[in-house]
């Protein structure tokens, strides 16, 4: 399958990368991520070149990954600089690709494409993530299987909300929102207002106010690939924003294969920052919600296209909140041609 | 793979069909089986045409079924009766087959094939399972790994009974097999007559003679597509059939996909019909023989046969027990090819 | 996938075979595999030619299988005997092949080609096996899902052992290693000399001497098509090799199918023959060293080739210790090259 390689992606949580290396597979190439002596994070294509060994099964020697099969050592760009053997030349072939990284927001981000390419002012903005004054995160990993576009199209079209998810269903049903779709640049954005409307169970874990009602607010943002930041929240009816209830998060979605997608999410909040028992509560329901919920819907709908990834291939019916769906897709779409006219030229040319 | 459409299928036991969807695949197609507010079953397909969410699993609204995943409502006829967003408006597209069910004999019959042609009255006779005053019945259901004609060569082969069911083996052995085989129409008959023989130990569960033979009779008829009806009874030597003991059955068999087949069985008896001990021997025994030693031979004849679904197609040697269900192939093979030929005609002429 | 089918290849240990006829799948064909009454084992094509039964899931009756599902029946030669149906005739295509077997070394051995060539001179020594005097001997069966070329490859490259092995590797290291590369007909040696080295704790378990160095060797022959003689073994050093502690062992590989091998090894001593504690710690520790150190690499790099079965193929970086593997290669593809041209030579004329 084709994928946007010249992109930031979440290798992994922050926590979950620590000296002794660990495989994971993205973008369907199997990678080996460590942390070197100075705490940096680094990542490797998981496979020794000698005899296909996965290195994510080796040592660390210092900063190198010493290959658990015959001990073959490699540095933190890939570059054999060991061989054990006999007259103990390096062949120069004994070399594995290395991965960009950065580290931002609690997670790992990797840039599987042209190293040179790797800007981390490309990350888009999760800034909630880092203002701990503010706001208060618990965060969760799970994996889906099926098409990471299936998991954006949920993601975008939050009218399923009302229909999947007692937690976050309202009284009103969907009639009770107003929703705005648009495009800036290559983000899209889908907004739903849910003014002068009854509370959620969700919202009531953080409220605080006798009111009944209050004005709601689910607007996602997508950025290419698969990176979505959604401003959820609740204020009084008619009060501004800022005074309200603000539970952003962010949902991360990083192909591993075309038929299975990791999934890390954060979920934020502006209130009862020092509740750990809140926190409990938190991560609980939005892993139930998640799991229990999402997952199933999104695997089935995977298992009703079999090896299709492409569900507009299939020729859906369409309605309106497939609309944000529909633009990333070709947004996103687009980007892919690109990339791969671009890198088509210099092998013609050459 | 090809099967026969223009015909009864059993989709389910009737007691299987209630108000709450529930999916099984038939002829390799997702269907919700469920019960309108009347009692009356029906049958969709089990895809939502919005995103391939399963149907099955949202929930009934009425005689509707409303999608789990955006909430679109489907009626019994597989029309979208509710779309609850934006402007609201229904897709012309947005509509599921519907297929036709006819309910008799204890089961939930379906027509895969074109609905103007479902005809009730082709459902081929089973009456011991209407008649409630002469025959007491025990049922049951499994899945066989297997292609669904290897489950009709071993029912049309009852030779097989002497060598893999010791309940039902006798001391004489196929020795004392008469055997015929006829077609009557599209009906084809396999008949072993088992003339002044030992008892086996199925017939014993009946027998009150202190006979320690009897004639005994085994009788299977096919009807396209994979329809089988047993009559197996054993009666003094020499007297009539009508005094004797009737343990007809029917064995009921529906493709869900190349590789796997619905099992449905029903066992009759004319005797002891007040015995629910019995009841529970006669059910287990029935369910241990089909479990555990058809179903392992079945299976493992398909792995032989790797992805191959036509064994004849492989050139196994034949004897003279193969005949009819060497015949009932024949007989599918042509009602398929010219339903093939039929439906291919008015597209030439479009 | 192409063997090498003129060969002899372990079917089973010894003690495996027995009345009761068992399957084991050898070269991609199914075999069952049983003793006649004389004690001599026999070894069939598991599909009955019927209807495709597992022969193995039948019974003896003497001498002969019958099969479980219309009873057939076939003798040691394959040939059916018995039709117990209708006029009883058996039809000429009634046979299933049959397999040259020779019972040598503890060992079932199988020729999979042509009978008539099934020499059991041509059986490779592995004296150690026989010298019961002398040696005594533990033995195991594991199977590792990967082409068992990249377990020849295993074997072939000793140097593995001193990163893979903490029981088998010593202080010094691959750097201890005086290594030869040599063949012989189509014999290919791989030589490992460690003189004047430190003790692995797999030759503490034999050494009795208070030296704290040994001589110490490691000589790996493989003969067509995968079958593997080690001559391990450690001296006081400056002593000759027989008055020192000899632990040859037997790794005998033979294919189940592209992606899975049968891997029977024996390990003998020539020190402690009455210990038989030492027989179930010598057991023990090398099933731990091939089933949780050898056996998950192995499997790891077929999975890092997916489909493909040559790893030569997919370039990957070669080293000194890669020789003698590389040459066993070649060795056993021109064998099967010359095979398949003499095989399909009277095809031509024909
Ligand atoms: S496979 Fe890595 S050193 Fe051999
Ligand atoms: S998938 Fe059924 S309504 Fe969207
Ligand atoms: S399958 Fe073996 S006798 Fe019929």
């Amino acid at each position: 399958m084709n994928y946007l390689r010249n992109a930031w992606y979440v290798a992994a949580a922050a926590a979950e990368v620590v000296r002794e290396p660990f495989r994971r597979i993205i973008l369907e190439e199997p990678i080996v991520l460590y942390r070197l002596e100075s705490g940096e994070p680094a990542a490797l294509f998981d496979r020794c070149p000698h005899r296909f060994a996965p290195l994510s099964r080796g040592r660390q020697i210092g900063d190198d990954l010493q290959c658990i099969y015959h001990g073959l050592r490699f540095d933190k760009a890939g570059v054999c600089v060991l061989n054990p053997h006999g007259s103990k030349s390096i062949p120069q072939t004994a070399r594995v690709k290395s991965y960009p990284l950065y580290e931002k927001y609690g997670y790992v981000w990797i840039w599987p494409g042209d190293p040179a390419r790797a800007d981390p002012s490309l990350i888009p903005e999760f800034d909630f993530l880092e203002d701990k004054k503010s706001f208060r995160t618990v965060s969760g990993y799970l994996t889906i299987d099926a098409n990471y576009q299936l998991v954006v199209d949920n993601l975008l079209d939050l009218s399923h909300v009302e229909f999947l998810h007692p937690m976050f269903a309202r009284k009103e049903g969907v009639d009770s929102h107003r929703t705005e779709f648009s495009q800036e640049g290559n983000a899209i954005y889908s907004r739903r207002l849910k003014s002068n409307s009854s509370l959620n169970d969700f919202a009531r874990l953080f409220w605080t106010s006798p009111s009944e009602k209050g004005d709601g607010r689910a607007n996602m943002r997508w950025t290419p690939p698969s990176l979505l930041y959604f401003d959820l929240g609740v204020t009084e009816v008619g009060a501004p924003v800022a005074e309200g209830v603000c539970t952003p998060a962010a949902h991360l979605l990083t192909p591993e294969t075309p038929y299975r997608t990791h999934y890390f999410w954060s979920q934020g909040r502006n209130r009862k920052l020092d509740d750990e028992k809140l926190d409990e509560i938190l991560h609980n329901s939005v892993h139930r919600v998640f799991t229990y919920e999402d997952k199933p819907i999104i695997e089935a709908q995977q298992e009703e296209m079999g090896e299709q990834t492409d569900l507009i291939a299939m020729r859906p019916v369409l309605l309106e909140p497939d609309i944000p769906g529909i633009r990333a897709r070709r947004v996103l779409g687009q980007l892919i041609d690109e990339e791969e006219q671009a890198s088509a030229t210099p092998r013609k040319s050459a």
